[in-house]
């Protein structure tokens, strides 16, 4: 991701805290508050400008998302989004995800999202890949037993490596396409990533894989 | 696979009692006596006219090999290469896998080989495709603690079921490649389809799954 210096982003995020979650620690084991009802919250990590986890937001009103991403030139994109399309079931997070247990509880995510996360492709940076032993440890340390995490990217080395630290990890793989934009998947909604490496003709794999108790 | 009907197939087979075991339930808990060595013995379900497993035999003459092929009018090729090459480690089995564990006892097969099996994609054929769970049973039944199917593909459907089929069954995923003619992978034998399939631009699909005690 390519990032410009934006000096007005800070000044931005700190005018919208209806949106974007200022004091996270003090959210860990309340986040039912912030959305004022009890369904149930799934997050993006990586949510990157946004542009998927509004769009499921609009799509599924009965379930509450919180983007998270750690730039906030980056993700002060995702804030004008929401502004515009004012959704109560949306937040925003500027946090780094490895941090994550320090923002929710056991139990507190119901589902986590990762789309076009970032391959590190070196042997020597796997560990911080999102799909690195390390990520899945907090990813099963905020969610429930069987929760899930749904995968997507057009990164080939990427995708091999998710599939065998999911395995490794003891993670069921409950979903796998290898080629998502011709499968017969249904209710897709594409990141912006998406749209650009799918519009290079890039195929597009997911997975969803499940934590086993 | 195109059958033709090849009447003297079967009296070719029998000529050959070295290379073909023609009563394979007697082999049973006795296949190092067959081979007259301690050496570990790998064998290959669905083996077709033999190339992949004579192949693998002459580049590892300190494993035994079982090329298993329930169509004797397909398996009289094999039969042909083996007389051909004279391997001492390698024999033939005209069954059908069904009934693996008719003819090996628990822990006699050190490794399974799966290339190119028959996709059977019609949801209701799922039972028949070789990576379905009561095959992956009876793999399990044939060798010890953490034995290792390795299985290659052209067919994108297959591997899909497949690395779930694994998943599903427990299994851990030691190896999974989405491009294996395009990836650092050494050592890799073609079989007769893959130098069809691979000749036609398809990718080929390679993953390594073992059984967890
Ligand atoms: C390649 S972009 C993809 C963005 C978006 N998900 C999409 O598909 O279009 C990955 C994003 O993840 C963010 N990211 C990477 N590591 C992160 C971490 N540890 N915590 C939070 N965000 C992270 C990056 O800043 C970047 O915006
Ligand atoms: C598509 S061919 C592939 C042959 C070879 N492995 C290759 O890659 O060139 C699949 C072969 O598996 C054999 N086969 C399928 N089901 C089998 C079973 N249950 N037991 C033994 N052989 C089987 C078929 O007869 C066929 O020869």
């Amino acid at each position: 991701m390519r990032l410009r210096h934006k000096p007005w982003a800070r000044e931005k995020i700190e005018a919208h805290p209806q949106y974007v979650i200022l004091q996270p620690e003090e959210q860990k084991g309340r986040w039912k508050e912030a959305f004022q009802n009890d369904h149930p919250i799934y997050i993006e990590v990586g949510t990157g400008k946004g542009q998927f986890v509004t769009e499921m937001a609009k799509a599924h009103p009965d379930v509450n998302f919180i983007g998270i991403e750690v730039y906030e030139s980056v993700m002060v994109t995702a804030l004008d989004r929401l502004i515009e399309a004012e959704l109560p079931n949306l937040k925003l997070l500027n946090v780094d995800a490895e941090n994550l247990t320090d923002y929710f509880e056991k139990g507190e995510v119901s589902r986590v999202y990762l789309n076009f996360s970032d391959p590190w492709p070196k042997k020597r940076h796997a560990k911080r890949r999102l799909t690195y032993k390390t990520f899945l440890k907090r990813y099963e340390d905020i969610m429930p037993a069987s929760g899930e995490i749904h995968f997507k990217t057009d990164n080939q080395g990427l995708f091999e490596f998710s599939l065998m630290s999911f395995s490794e990890y003891g993670m069921l793989l409950k979903f796998v396409s290898l080629d998502l934009h011709n499968s017969d998947f249904e209710g897709n909604i594409m990141t912006e990533y998406e749209e650009k490496f799918s519009a290079k003709g890039q195929r597009i794999y997911r997975a969803e894989a499940a934590f086993r108790s």
